[in-house]
């Protein structure tokens, strides 16, 4: 560390990663960003953040956020072939944010373990916008010794740090528990919203009633005007349901969890991604129910 | 219309109907109540209401409200043998309040416009509490002189009346709605709570955690306590929400629309009723989700 301000790195500079290692910046801290894509880090070097290979900033570092799409990634960046746990030193803290399933984090905490490094179970909730505004939810759990040497990036990148526990798995279970009721209220949102359409409803009415009544959802409440006025441009992407619920399902399966609900909502995103709809905000799962049903959707703009 | 101030009958004094009655009375209006269970009468009448047979209150009576469990009892009380349609002066107003299909719903205001009555489809949103204040959400569609004559009785029981369209129909249509979104909700937070114990994950630390995120609902934060503590005392029964999923179910099926979530939602609530909970608070499903995976539930008191 040099002097009090500790140096930090975030791997990963999309729509996550690029707001926190801004908001990292902002507060003051060295930050090197690392990505696959050289534009992302040139760009963020021109608004004052460093540069380099894992190679030559990793021994510089004492936190490193990884901000990266899912435990594959994740494992890659820390022990993949020139992995950043190759060359981190001794007692710097990895901040693992992608969501994993918690035996996944358990792993990591034990491998980073063996090579003295700390690790903190760190998903993240709230999107991009908050994520450059360094107002992200944070569920996190690990060692205090990790807690500790985090909390500089943690100050700088959250504004709700859930301490879950002294272990990894706590954080990651959090993180799965709200995609699986995340994904299931999307798919429940489009699910209503097109059934309304089928019961001669206007998809703007159910959402202005729905929204005042016990039948609302955070989500409803935000992806339900998009099915209404027909704006698909990704916010988040049906393709990261496929994969959170993927996760659900992985993880369920494992603990011999029956979870019928979430296993519905699964295949809604699946039939979306399957139709082309991958790409698209995760309420073009609402196209899956009104293709079923032979309803038109609002158009955008008309 | 006596004066200035209508006539009101409330039929059905449950938990909402007796709510609904008291406020009647509470803003000064004459209110007769009629139940099937004689005691909950004479109740009413021991607070200011009136009572008294179809054939002997009916004729006196303005405005109707039918707070009923269901379409079977809605048309008994209307049509069956000495119902109150065939009583009612011409003019009066029924205010129709169970969740009934939107196909039931325009079936009844076309038959009390053969016999001159107006007809006001209006399902209620709000549990009992809000019907003891005035101050239930109301989810209304009819003629505008259906609106006009059920004015005075809406301002009573209502803090919020939707006004869906000038036909039966929409207004059940949105109730139904709300109760598919309600009853998956539901379900699903008694899924990821359940799911989180078989990660190790407190009930309680995911209803504070959850509620703070974007996989809440309003479900979520009011019956996810219901699980935490263990106490399945009926604010609502499983057994709504076999019936109003069942209506869902239904109205979904004849409208050809697949409804995946509402069906596997429906299929536990059944499951929950099958197994004795039906008359425990909605919450109770919880119990099948717990059963199915050999986990525990917290136990109230400990």
């Amino acid at each position: 560390m040099t002097g009090n301000s500790p140096i930090v790195g975030v791997v990963g500079l999309g729509s996550m990663g690029g707001g926190m290692a801004r908001s990292l910046l902002r507060a003051g801290l060295v930050t090197h960003g690392f990505d696959v894509d050289a534009a992302r880090v040139t760009e963020f070097q021109a608004e004052g953040g460093q540069g380099g290979s894992f190679a030559e900033a990793g021994p510089l570092l004492d936190i490193v956020a990884t901000v990266v799409v899912n435990a594959q990634q994740t494992e890659a960046v820390l022990f993949g072939e020139d992995g950043l746990a190759s060359v981190l030193r001794k007692g710097a803290v990895i901040l693992s944010c992608a969501t994993v399933s918690p035996d996944f984090a358990r792993e990591m905490e034990a491998r980073c373990a063996s090579l003295d490094l700390l690790y903190l179970d760190a998903p993240i909730s709230g999107g991009s916008l908050k994520a450059g505004q360094g107002a992200l939810s944070i569920m996190a759990s690990g060692s205090d010794a990790a807690f500790a040497a985090a909390q500089p990036a943690l100050d700088a990148m959250a504004e709700n740090v859930f301490r879950l526990g002294g272990m990894a798995g706590a954080g990651s279970a959090l993180k799965v528990i709200n995609q699986m009721l995340a994904g299931v209220h999307i798919a429940a949102a489009a699910e209503a919203i097109t059934f309304g359409i089928s019961q001669g409803v206007d998809p703007q009415t159910t959402v202005d009633v729905i929204s005042k009544c016990a039948g609302s959802s955070w989500m409803f409440e935000d992806r339900g005007p998009h099915i209404a006025e027909g704006d698909y441009t990704p916010h988040s992407a049906v393709d990261i349901f496929v994969k959170d619920l993927g996760i659900v399902s992985d993880v369920a399966r494992a603990a011999k969890f029956s979870a019928p609900l979430s296993a519905s909502a699964l295949q809604q995103f699946i039939a979306a991604a399957g139709s082309g709809f991958g790409r698209e905000d995760d309420a073009a799962v609402a196209k899956i129910y009104a293709r079923n049903a032979g309803l038109e959707l609002p158009k955008k703009d008309g």
